[in-house]
């Protein structure tokens, strides 16, 4: 980061290689955000895309000083998007997808499809078809409906197909319950405790066209502690000498949390593969493969959203009301988890705070508060907003509530911008009607 | 209703005019919902057009019984598409409209301009610019800075505009709190109790563009008890002797609610007409024009979910999850607000549940549950499982998260289906790209 990076403004909520320019205003990826702005229009999601690829070499260099049998899986869901899949190609990582759709995408993003992960715990029959049509590198198995399915569609076809079995370690973390996915009680995969797991390793032994090589597991997502990834590898590892799995492959989920705010303090990306790395070791002989799918932090902190502020009500004694172009339709994160988000002046980040507000969207709706109380520096209608490490979990949820056309995305590098994904227009709301 | 809505399955969540025909399916507006999926595919919206025109109808009626001066407004937010534009202005109703994308769709939907209303927070310049180019009939004024900014448009055009004003009466109804509109903490309009409803009046006394012909108020939405309507007419007639507000037009804004579940008891739409009639009867003279602004509870019934189930998950002593082929992103109302569903199975609605379940949804999240233990009648994969009352901000909050295309909206009509917005392919998810 540049000089500034002791301003408020500049935690580590914002994109890596974020400063405040000598026109005093925010620059990320080396563009001005009001240039950005003017030129692309409001709402945006702005993405530094080296912030992206250097997250992702954190991962894969982290893993290369400590093994040299790794495997770094996009979990593509937190931005589903071809540019973003492409970058992770690029950058030499695998994909996770969790439906045809990211599949498509991912195909179109040019990532090989030996080096793609499928997920679901309801994948049709069409998506599996694909997903045997395009020779994916790997099925991770949810439940024994699928592994019919999967057999059925595979028989005579003289293909085999390399599978994981997604397990529910039953283990717990500290985060939002909707994001917890390791339980027992879990719409995923095969439980340990109940003994599903080892049911299915029993039922894939002399499957015809299923390779069983390996385990899955994700405990959950926006995880700030370690702790439990050691004892889902421990569990796992119990599992796997209990079954007498050739557990060539272990795919320990993603989860790794981000920063919000500036006062978020996750694990680094090396202290988390550290972790890893080293639980798997203590407990697995011979140590497998060592996967894992990071979504959220290789793209989380990459992007902000640039919004415009069109109207500031006082009510005196109550509450100011902040209100941009922009809102629940391109961030469900605050109504949905209850997110906190931090927020700035992107043409004048650094003039210090000086009043208390609430930054309200324009749909018709009370609950469309993106942050409440938050201390902005004298804010302005024409004033530029942004809101950090929307990068994740904003354009994948976009939706078109109020008639609201969809922002553009578009990656900054180098001092250039480049649209990967156009605004939509109000004809694109009507494009679809038959 | 038919023969057999004594039935769990035909509570009056259901659409008008559900029955079971004699093949035992579902069957909606004339059509077989078997034949429908068959035809259309799964996940899709299906709606009984007669319910929604029964229900503008109802409305009419109730106000017709009661008054000549009244003007029923489609809240166009909870179903924004150009079809329900045409259905509500081909029965005569008015629209009102949050954004200049919603303002585009009713245009195309045929609503005449003079009989739109135009909301919102955070009105655009370019969103006024386009209301006032359509001529719309009423601008719902939201605050000073928008006062300013129409002035701003309209100056030398030589065009007046009518406007309402928003207040906001200080009232909290019983209802989610991202969906109370009313209280002073909001991001809506002008306070009553903080005078700046008075000052907003002054205002536009001398205002050379806009033409202040009245009041609005809406206290929020899904709202069963009538009493917190009565409180609000009292506090704007108060407001209006006050202020010496010379108010032709009152726009009570909607809120009735509607049975999302057999357990639901709203009030019916002519209690509700009534109530609010009588109670601005009592305290205005002259009666103004009353104006109402039903959304949900005109589109909300009309239509249900039809999916297909996938899989079928026993955690023994623990839980049953039956998976469908959709979930959070055509239906993110479970999640947003925590709201109730009921399901049956359409290929046999009338077979006695026998089973406990949770209905889950398809995407790469634990949170994707549709419905929280709800009894089915011996789920099967590949039967069809039908969710009522998603008429309503259903489709209008759909988005594309884990890359599912958004399925169709299918009117059904005296056993004719019509699709009006078509289901969405992998190749529109990439559509916009750039």
């Amino acid at each position: 980061m540049g000089a500034s990076m002791a301003t408020i403004a500049l935690s580590q909520a914002y994109p890596l290689g974020t400063i405040i320019n000598e026109r005093g205003h925010l620059e990320i990826g080396g563009c001005d955000l009001v240039e950005v702005a003017e030129r692309h229009g409001t709402p945006a999601y702005v993405y530094a895309e080296d912030d992206m690829r250097a997250r992702a070499r954190a991962y894969v260099e982290a893993f290369a000083a400590r093994t040299g049998d790794f495997e770094v899986i996009y979990a593509s869901k937190a931005l589903p998007i071809t540019a973003a899949y492409s970058v992770m190609a690029e950058e030499g990582l695998s994909v996770d997808v969790a439906s045809g759709g990211e599949l498509y995408l991912a195909l179109r993003g040019g990532v090989p499809p030996e080096r793609i992960f499928m997920h679901g715990n309801n994948k049709a029959r069409r998506e599996l078809e694909l997903a045997f049509e395009a020779q994916i590198g790997c099925l991770v198995l949810d439940s024994f409906g699928e592994i019919e399915l999967a057999e059925e569609l595979l028989a005579g076809s003289g293909r085999r197909q390399r599978v994981l079995i997604r397990v529910t370690p039953g283990i717990k973390p500290s985060t939002h319950s909707y994001i917890q996915t390791g339980q027992l009680d879990s719409k995923f995969g095969f439980g340990l405790e109940d003994g599903l797991a080892a049911e299915a390793v029993r039922r894939l032994r002399d499957s015809a066209v299923l390779d069983l090589v390996g385990v899955h597991a994700h405990i959950g997502s926006q995880i700030f502690e370690l702790e439990p990834y050691v004892k889902t590898i421990q569990l796992i590892a119990s599992f796997v000498g209990a079954t007498g799995l050739d557990c060539r492959l272990l795919n320990v989920g993603g989860g790794l949390g981000i920063a919000y705010t500036g006062e978020d303090e996750p694990a680094s990306i090396e202290e988390y593969v550290d972790v890893k790395v080293r639980a798997i070791r203590e407990v697995f002989d011979p140590v497998p493969r060592i996967l894992v799918e990071p979504g959220r932090s290789l793209v989380g902190n990459a992007g902000v959203t640039v919004y415009r502020i069109g109207t500031i009500k006082e009510i005196p004694g109550v509450r100011t009301y902040v209100a941009v172009d922009g809102g629940m339709s391109d961030n469900l994160r605050p109504m949905l988890y209850g997110a906190r988000y931090d927020a700035a002046i992107a043409n004048r980040p650094d003039a210090p705070v000086t009043r208390m507000t609430t930054i309200a969207g324009m749909h018709c709706e009370s609950g469309d508060i993106l942050i409440r109380d938050v201390e902005l520096a004298d804010p302005q209608v024409g004033d530029l907003l942004v809101t950090p490490a929307t990068g994740a979990y904003g354009y994948a949820m976009a939706n078109n509530y109020n008639g609201v056309p969809r922002p553009p995305v578009v990656f900054c590098r180098e001092g250039k911008t480049r649209v990967v994904v156009r605004r939509e227009t109000y004809e694109d709301l009507a494009a679809h009607d038959a």
